[in-house]
């Protein structure tokens, strides 16, 4: 397949460097800076060369992508709140050309699902967006597995970054600031972490999850969500002499979607340590699957990205 | 979907009774006793009464079953080793027509899973057989998705009865006789138990695993097995001083293929107690991926089943 690849963040990158691997041809990348398109592949250690040493990749305008010769469009640059741009456009870009668009960008699922939908409806491209939940875990094509109606709830640990520090808060005695700080010279947290202790992003995946459970009608507004910012190492502690835990969990049931600190067995499934995420489906005749693995990293995601690629290849 | 469902065992029962959910029918029901078909869809109800009654599911030759008209057939007869009979003749019959066929039956895939593939190349058909290892646990689709080159190794906890007996043998102290005895006592272990305590059943799961990540050349002859059934109490025991236990532990890599009682830390990924399967996925982009939930189960497994029937609907 063609891919015409947007964003040149850690995913959009390991997306063009695994492409080949997996069969297919990047026919484009752009991101803000500008664009480098080439209908028989670009030249892909070049660009990402040139992104490296000069901060663009490519002279083009970043429109000449979206209008260029490709079969999927994938979107891979930051997710937003709210309208979800500019990843929202360039979907709809896409599928008013016919194209597929598999999505890394969380935004246009959790904020704006029911247009997308209705877009690609009048289209002949479809969506697919494994790659916005769960980062390497098959959560969305496990679900498809199963049959969206036979999964009756879905919980989990949906934040890596939140999770190690909870993890070593746990197991070390530290406080929330040290582990934070520790994190962030890790690399594990952002200089900025309010995206991911503040719930957001967890919140973010669990609308997603709503949407897809339930077809549709959430957004992030419709989720209930805490952080992780004022826990006391206190509550970790006094938790720990019963057998139990915290880590910020996501859940989505008919009950409603929240993504809140909440007690677990210490040694329960859901208690997984570091950055890892766990993904606890609750189904009907199934009975409960649970799914672990790295939930973020550009290769991690970009594997989930170029399945979705693959998925649509065999579906076509 | 048109179902031809061959065995009226657990598997084949939930088949028939669980279709109608995913919005496909049944034209026919076939075992060892007769056959019942009718091409505007059987009446389950009655038939599944009838077989409990009568120990028969129709008067009907099942050769009639095979000519009938259906697109989709699914076998579910006891697993056989060798010949894989009926379940391969079956299969072969199925894509001679240009039927699509999916296996709950690991024979086929086990055993002669190079003559199965040759059949499939020259039909119309395609063969999917995601119930065969792991029962409700997407073992198979998560290697499509992550993409078979990707996952360099396989190992897990594939057969629940034996997991049933270690787990309980060490978190109880009970000898290997005692908790058989419990096992069969439940239902959890057959009268003869050979199949899974010796290995058997855990070690043809693999045989099917690296047909898959190999493409093919594996029967269960070319795994090394080892059961538990001369496992003593007191090895449970020593490995519990240290933080370790025992698990059947099936594995595929490029080293080979093999299903034997392993050391595992106690707490580990792996442990999973009970009757519960985990399979562990080693991955060259992606890390490592878990996936747990039961491995057995009429309802379970015929989910996997209709699963496989669902994606050969869209892949259509």
């Amino acid at each position: 397949m063609k891919l015409a690849v947007f964003g040149a963040g850690a995913v959009g990158r390991s997306v063009v460097e695994l492409a080949g691997e997996y069969g297919h041809t990047v026919t484009a990348l752009a991101d803000s800076s500008g664009a480098v398109v080439d209908s028989s592949g670009i030249d892909v250690a070049a660009t990402l060369e040139r992104k490296a040493s000069d901060g663009t990749v490519g002279d083009g305008d970043p429109q000449t992508a979206l209008e260029s010769e490709y079969d999927v469009l994938v979107e891979a640059t930051p997710t937003t709140l709210g309208d979800a741009q500019p990843g929202f456009g360039h979907a709809r870009e896409a599928f008013a050309r016919d194209r597929d668009v598999v999505l890394a960008n969380k935004g246009p699922v959790a904020e704006r699902y029911d247009e997308l939908r209705a877009l690609e409806r009048e289209s002949e491209g479809s969506l697919l967006f494994e790659a916005t939940v769960g980062g390497a875990i098959p959560v969305l094509s496990t679900i498809t597995d199963v049959g969206t109606e036979n999964v009756t709830a879905v919980r989990g640990v949906l934040n890596g970054t939140a999770n190690f520090v909870l993890s070593r808060m746990a197991t070390e005695g530290l406080s929330y600031e040290h582990v934070l700080a520790e994190a962030q010279d890790l690399g594990v947290a952002e200089a900025d972490p309010s995206f991911d202790v503040d719930g957001t992003d967890a919140a973010l995946k669990c609308a997603i999850l709503a949407n897809v459970l339930f077809d549709g009608g959430y957004t992030l507004a419709d989720a209930d969500v805490s952080g992780i910012r004022d826990l006391p190492g206190s509550a970790l502690e006094l938790a720990a002499e019963d057998g139990w835990t915290i880590r910020l969990v996501g859940e989505v049931s008919p009950n409603g979607v929240s993504a809140a600190p909440r007690l677990i067995p210490e040694n329960g499934t859901l208690a997984v340590s570091g950055t890892r995420n766990i993904v606890q489906f609750e189904t009907q005749h199934a009975g409960q699957l649970n799914i672990s693995g790295r939930g973020a990293g550009g290769d991690e995601t970009a594997t989930a990205v170029l399945a979705d690629v693959s998925r649509l290849e065999r579906e076509m």
